[in-house]
């Protein structure tokens, strides 16, 4: 196959009307599929049914500090929950405060805290006249639903194949004080599925931000979410409280996971990691927010766990039911799309996306011909603030809940419509 | 025994003399006691174990609409859970959110969500100069922490034997656009015990407010939590959504309950009610601040209780392990104090609290004094807004948590402590 720019109209045109013919087989097919959200599929929420047996109507349900979990009290997080989430995110127990069900839930009031309360003693965000947060690009569409929902000016900063744009984002945070966060997804972000490399996040915990209040948003989603078994295909970033910590900068970073994706989705258990600072800042807030959160489920999940090899091993077999899918769409892009010069894609080793970029302004065509073919995608614009892609070409993938022969099925039907408007873009000039 | 005022100086003397050594004696005696919180005993979070056999490992956690609870989706409730929860409140499920874990945190979610959106579409309260809010006192000091943690000023309204004084809240209401919400226990209030009349639920609805976005904090904590398994020593009250419906207000209440004192203390199910276009509003800020809640909690519940009759059942459960512990206290300080002139408190068929009135400006020496003795109460003041009791008289006893017998023991501590201290007043005069 040649590349697309290299063809004639009339061999283009000849391309086109064959795609169009197959395009029309799809659509008369009745397809239903989605690759719009990343859910875990059936079978990866299956590995965690021992969760389950963890206590009966016999159990003792006491944390290994004697609390009887069943009733109130424990604000911030079991002893064992506390090690579980440090432990995922690479950080110290004391660093750690365990929250409910969902990090989202807990970004979302670190924001609003901000906002009706200020960081730390600075002037709370709602008495301000403008708040600013750098956004690397593409990247999470609940982040930026958080900071639009606050009226806060987004500014899309490149993510580049080791992390965020460095020069600019230094730039930007030394020179604006009404810069106030940035949105970082440091391992296998979403949705490009690169990891930071050591020296962005170094730069990251060295930033000199005007604003005192200026916090880095590190979202660790994915932190133990590999595709691979193989230490070294497994991606490692550096601890971002530890560097904060050596850079001067202790209180600079919230960090934030949860155990959505390792056992159940929107059932799990979710902490922030920060500095003893920022930590009794954020508990002032909730001994009036909450009388603690769901001790039985932080219980459930550290027995059920035991340990962090616990996780890991855990893992192992998420990977094992991921890589697959990971592999019939990027064979598929492979065979497909390579030769043809229009669209370039990631190759992640962990988490739950491959971005894809096709030809510029085709992005939002090719969602809309996909779904009329009966599949579902993320919204082409998602993946940036204001679901604005500047340049239409960013499609996020989401290969986990379908089989991989549905995936194999769906990524020719992107494959037939970003070629399709690749074409009708080509014989436009 | 004859009324304290009754006895001259000498008598006086002699009885707080004899107080006093009885006092010493029990400093002495290394007691531990605590009467300070509104915690489930023990036993009766003991009937709740069987929630741990409600799924084992094969079962399948899908919802009666065929979702699997195990992943992502579903925002606002589970079609069971959300019957559940209006059960328990007495309105439709279609006027239900299911929450997470407390409705303390919903409350917070409520006024934070105020602030910094407004309510349908007013002025964000963090744009206004003053925020008010009524207070019926006594009441519970979370309601009073969140409203003082947002800069609210707080306004005391004495809360009768029926409910709130409504004179005073009708003018209040009426006159001043800055006034923004009331925090209502209606149904066994925390710490009185009393409920709500129909009268006053109905003058309640038909509130004229200045501020369009005048809400209702109506908590109905303690909706299900009787004492007694009769019928007619049941308190029964108004569905205060319909009331408003009624009579033309149906935006102007926001309901409050959970499961936490039916199952597990902060592992059990929150919600609130309120008219579709008020749910509408709160969906708008839910899809930014989480993926749902825990649907795997909201479906044990359910399947735990069967329906409506199996909670009142479980509360029959409930009030046998509670009513002697009410009665330990009740019939101690109806033989102890009863004559004495002192003291008057409050005889509650359901709940969690006693509340105790001592002579005035005694209440901060009884709790320290006790507390002196190693008995811990609620600290004085707690039931009023800013922690700040005027008459510093109030005290509130929270039986459920002790056994009958330690609850003697504490009540003959409280009643020296009582004694003493109003001796003491008498003779400054």
């Amino acid at each position: 196959m040649l590349a697309y720019e290299q063809l004639t109209k009339e061999e283009l045109q000849k391309e086109l009307k064959s795609l169009k013919k197959e395009y029309q087989k799809i659509c008369a097919s009745d397809i239903s599929l989605d690759m719009s959200r990343g859910k875990p599929g059936p079978e990866q929420l299956d590995l965690s049914m021992g969760m389950f047996d963890v206590f009966n109507s016999h159990s003792e349900i006491k944390a290994s500090d004697g609390v009887d979990c069943r009733n109130y009290g424990v604000m911030d997080g079991l002893p064992e929950a506390k090690q579980m989430m440090a432990d995922i995110m690479d950080t110290d127990p004391e660093h750690v405060i365990v929250y409910g069900n969902a990090s989202l839930n807990v970004m979302y009031d670190t924001v609003a805290r901000s906002f009706t309360h200020g960081v730390m003693g600075a002037t709370p965000w709602c008495k301000l006249d403008k708040v600013k947060w750098l956004c690397p690009v593409p990247g999470y569409d609940r982040h930026f639903s958080i900071t639009e929902y606050f009226g806060i000016e987004m500014i899309n900063v490149p993510l580049l194949a080791d992390g965020p744009d460095m020069d600019m984002v230094e730039k930007l945070v030394s020179e604006d004080a009404s810069i106030k966060g940035i949105w970082c997804v440091p391992k296998y972000s979403n949705p490009t599925g690169i990891s930071y490399s050591d020296e962005v996040v170094r730069r990251m915990a060295n930033l000199k931000p005007a604003a005192e209040d200026f916090r880095i948003f590190w979202d660790n989603a994915y932190a133990v979410h590999h595709l691979y078994e193989e230490n070294e295909k497994q991606d490692k970033i550096l601890d971002i409280i530890k560097e904060c910590e050596k850079a001067g900068n202790p209180d600079m970073v919230y960090e934030f996971a949860s155990t959505s994706k390792i056992t159940f989705s929107g059932a799990g258990v979710a902490a922030i990691a920060a500095s003893n600072a920022n930590l009794s800042f954020i508990r002032e807030q909730m001994t009036v927010q909450t009388i603690g959160f769901d001790k039985i489920n932080q219980l459930r999940h550290a027995r059920f766990f035991k340990n962090f090899e616990g996780i890991q091993n855990h893992m192992m077999k998420h990977a094992e039911k991921m890589r697959p899918k990971f592999q019939a769409v990027l064979s598929m892009l492979e065979k497909e799309l390579k030769d043809t010069g229009i669209a370039t894609w990631t190759n992640p080793r962990g988490g739950y996306f491959i971005s894809l970029n096709i030809m510029k302004g085709c992005a939002k065509r090719v969602v809309g011909m996909c779904k009329d073919a009966g599949m579902v995608l993320t919204g082409a614009g998602a993946t940036y603030p204001y679901k604005n892609d500047p340049d239409d070409s960013n499609i996020r993938i989401a290969p986990s809940y379908a089989t991989p022969e549905e995936l194999i099925e769906a990524s020719k039907v992107l494959i037939v419509c970003t070629k399709i408007a690749a074409i009708e873009k080509l014989l436009e000039k």
